[in-house]
């Protein structure tokens, strides 16, 4: 086991009809905030009202920013510093998915730095200070409502990056599992799929010595694999969706990678999918992790018979480790497939033609390299691309 | 699943040689700490020349509180504050086991409350602020390092007596499993049980739907079960103390309750045995807990047949529910004989003639009850006493 330093000090308020505490959070922070968020759906659904009546009732202040996309862009971090520094704006809520919270993260570092926000993203600059952020979760797929991490779309050049700092975990963040049930079927998937790829990239590693951390991971990975199809049943689930979200927060805390080296090769892969084919991240990854485990499982085959016995009760001789491991691999193919997903390039409508460049943008670092289960060099990420076709 | 509030901000620092960071980090909060430690183990082992040498590193000034004991006393906790007031101290550092860290809570709520700091123990006063604490945790058990508890007994009467507040959770924890490699086997053991009862008083709930946090709890006490055997065996086993201290840590941060109603009442049971017999809190716990389970199981039979499959891997007819829940308690029971626990209050020397005594005193509530897996009177309570005669 690895030494590590672990800190997730968000306060989360989960359950039914909590988006009306936001007001009384937020006062104990600030009665002048910038109110993120994204299209119609939450004034559809609602939430919308109860959001700002919760303000107004703890005399909070609010400016707006609305239209946040998904793989969120550029344009709107830029938009929401000028308002924040025009309205003397100290306290950023995202009400939404992961892109709403990521931007209003972006926003929060953004604001006390005097250049371009795109420089922590670029890793130009290290993040030092940043204005509080707290968060009502709409979508429970990315973890960001308590992570160190944003990703933004640079829309010139469609470049896709991340930051990682802990002074952006959210102070705060309001888990409602009632808000997901108008969530469509896809994107509750897609969600899913997400979560359980945050917790495989800490999972595949080589650091011996993890039992905690892998039985939890496996936990959670079980939570969510028996939950999804309830939910894809029946919408309206309270109890499925309320694990669902629950295990997508702690997914990517940081508590899955206590003690690890962790892999994040596959995300890498796929931000190049999504940044240039637009198509939802989680989707991405059903496409790129499955191709990523066949291309990489004889490395250390016996963590792949670990994935597969203990997630997936694969139960077939231990005689055969390879029999095993592929079979787990197949698996959560399946798993995917069945939850509607797809699972190549193909399933997607994507062709191959810009692989070269991907493999070159996902590549193009100091080590040119990507992940630590196994170190990939651009070639290998044309091959993985190619697996997925 | 029910509606929850978790905050958990301890900033977790673990591994090798980490208590040399505790200057740097005290730092960041004050130059004028007090510094609470127990006996001489710390000096023997060295761990006190590192963290006074660490400390005037960092320019941090320290009076020091020694001499805590094992169910700690009130008196030493006033005489903290004492020196706390005398020295304008305004950060706490507990460096040693659940005590010293559970004084120096108890001394940090003291210090600005004008009256008498046992009015929070027997629930007069709320607890509204607290001085900061940090810790180097050196005995894996109490699950204090992170937790929002604080334990005290006070030895007019022999009560012993906990508060809970957020308030009281540690800003930081040092856990360097190395530090407990020289931790006696009997007082390793105590500390497994005490953590696994941590765990077993949120798992034994009548909440449904709280799949995740079942499969979490399932997860650390899978860790803890397999670990101690190999700690026992080889006290230096660095990986296995290091996966028995992160589980420690874990089972009592508040994680493992969220969404469910707690029990508690084998705690409460127990505490009135340490604080008459002064035996271990470990050592009481695996005489209570087995006893409880046995006079429990029929309440809700199915939670004690997960617990025995998915925790004590009981692969008995599905037919005979009973055998199983049974088979269960009988496997931890026998667990804990085996890492060299008692198992009745006979193996621990105590005789029965003040039961009726302390049932009189952990009843002594509002409610005249403990618990809420099943709801416990004073009779109950008796029973239970004498069911682990």
């Amino acid at each position: 086991m690895q030494n590590f330093t672990f800190i997730s000090p968000t306060k989360i308020i989960f359950g039914k009809d909590t988006e009306s505490l936001l007001g009384n959070e937020v006062k104990q922070y600030s009665s002048n905030v910038l109110l993120c968020y994204g299209g119609g759906s939450i004034k559809k659904t609602g939430v919308y009202d109860k959001v700002i009546n919760s303000l107004k009732h703890s005399n909070v202040n609010y400016t707006e920013l609305s239209g946040i996309r998904p793989n969120p862009r550029l344009s709107l971090v830029y938009q929401g510093i000028k308002l924040c520094r025009e309205n003397n704006i100290n306290f950023i809520i995202g009400v939404g998915g992961g892109s709403v919270i990521d931007t209003a993260k972006a926003i929060a570092v953004g604001v006390p730095y005097n250049g371009d926000v795109w420089d922590f993203y670029t890793g130009k600059q290290e993040v030092t200070k940043a204005l509080p952020v707290g968060d009502i979760l709409t979508i429970p797929a990315t973890g960001t409502e308590a992570s160190n991490s944003s990703v933004i779309t640079n829309e010139q050049g469609l470049f896709k990056k991340g930051i990682n700092s802990d002074l952006i975990r959210p102070v705060f963040s309001i888990l409602n599992p009632e808000l997901t049930f108008t969530l469509p079927a896809y994107q509750t998937a897609c969600g899913a799929c997400d979560m359980m790829a945050h917790i495989m990239e800490r999972y595949f590693t080589n650091e011996p010595n993890v039992d905690l951390t892998d039985r939890l991971s496996e936990a959670a990975l079980k939570t969510i694999i028996n939950n999804t199809p309830l939910v894809l049943k029946n919408p309206k689930d309270y109890n499925a969706r309320a694990e669902i979200m629950w295990a997508g927060t702690l997914a990517h805390n940081g508590l899955m990678g206590t003690g690890r080296v962790e892999d994040w090769a596959s995300h890498k892969i796929e931000h190049e999918l999504s940044a240039i084919y637009d198509i939802a991240h989680g989707a991405g990854l059903s496409i790129i992790f499955p191709a990523w485990m066949r291309y990489v499982y004889k490395h250390n085959i016996k963590r792949f018979v670990q994935f597969a016995v203990r997630v997936w009760d694969v139960n077939l001789s231990f005689d055969n480790e390879e029999a095993i491991a592929l079979e787990g691999i197949r698996r959560i193919t399946e798993f995917f497939k069945s939850i509607g997903l797809p699972v190549t390039l193909t399933d997607a409508g994507i062709s191959q033609d810009r692989i070269e460049e991907m493999a070159d943008k996902c590549t193009a670092s100091d080590t040119n390299t990507l992940g630590n289960f196994v170190t990939l060099h651009k070639q290998d990420i044309i091959n993985i691309y190619k697996m997925a076709k």
